[in-house]
């Protein structure tokens, strides 16, 4: 089942990133499709608290996602495979982020005419993705505890423009130097209204809060 | 003990960035300087992977270290309070790689006459420094085992550029679903000459190997 749809991303030509996006959003807001963008490091668990995530909301809003990747379809593959909802994957070429033209460029392949929420999976990277709006009306990030506890010091911009803070592998806690309350209050630092919310996206453990949330801010949004 | 030197990196100018590369190797190899370009995602263990291998060789060869880093001091302290040798910081302000520019930049601040090797911890991403040449001898970079063995995979270029491929945090394996075998096939699929070199900083176990290996090359390239 390797057939997903995949979209091969030309670079921007367009100069004004700030103001693509904010016409981005309003088209968005528009035709009632709610955009998460979600960032993280290579490896953090991003498709598995995806998978996670669109199974307790599916009978709730209509979900489709796009994957962002350099090179591979893995991804897309997997979040259909394990979902069933609309799925497409975005070649970035080696680009290191999405813009906001990158992204209308996926959303034209998404039946938004079907669609509540579209969740992008932007590159793994802490750097570049968080220095480019991409339309979304919320950032999300997730940060495993593999990484440490010390990230909102290292990465600021990328902590200070997220709305959530996903905490996952918490089952692993126990072998690594890992300190949550530390790492709440490094987040704090950057962006003292972000919500910090621990998961295992492996076991599902938390992921009902993360749910929770993202149903609310689309709720939200919508009235 | 926070007073190491910080260097604010300025953005290149110059557009060659190959030449600009090939001319600072030229440069160091008639001073006589070793200069190797470290890699990894955010939370790989580059510090600790590096102190460990540090007090290791430190007594044949005369070190120096460059964080890169967009902000903060931890590395450079960190590095200099557990092994006693030169450390800079280099902040890149906001930006998510170093060129040969922004390493010449950071190299003037360091005793070349007093040192054989230099090695540069890039900033913490998979994408961006792997476009661009620093001028060093040789390309390492740390996949830890909870990121995944599937890395390759995703980010192509960082592979296909990298002499040797240090497989970090060894002692979780048990608690992760990485396979290293298959990590090893995937190496070789995107740089058949990589070497796979697995460790754990914490422990120190297998530290030695890399050593061993940067030993070596310095000794090839110096004669």
């Amino acid at each position: 089942m390797d057939d997903v749809k995949v979209i091969e991303i030309k670079k921007s030509i367009f100069e004004d990133n700030d103001r693509d996006a904010d016409n981005l959003r309003a088209d968005l807001k528009r035709r009632g499709v709610f955009l998460l963008n979600l960032m993280s490091s290579p490896g953090s668990g991003k498709t598995t608290t995806l998978i996670q995530t669109i199974n307790r909301i599916k009978d709730q809003v209509r979900v489709a996602v796009m994957e962002a990747d350099i090179d591979s379809n893995v991804d897309a593959v997997k979040i259909r495979e394990a979902t069933g909802i609309p799925s497409i994957q975005l070649h970035t070429g080696g680009m290191c982020h999405l813009d906001a033209e990158m992204t209308r460029q996926g959303l034209d392949n998404v039946p938004l005419e079907d669609t509540d929420l579209v969740i992008l999976e932007n590159v793994g990277n802490l750097v570049c993705p968080a220095e480019f709006d991409t339309g979304a009306v919320k950032n999300a990030m997730i940060l495993s505890v593999p990484e440490g506890h010390d990230k909102p010091l290292k990465y600021p911009l990328m902590f200070s423009i997220c709305d959530v803070v996903v905490i996952n592998k918490m089952d692993v806690l126990p072998y690594f130097d890992f300190d949550l309350e530390k790492c709440r209050e490094y987040v704090r630092l950057r962006n003292p209204k972000a919500q910090v919310i621990p998961i295992c996206a492996k076991t599902g453990e938390g992921v009902d809060a993360f749910a929770q949330w993202l149903l609310q801010e689309i709720n939200n949004w919508k009235n």
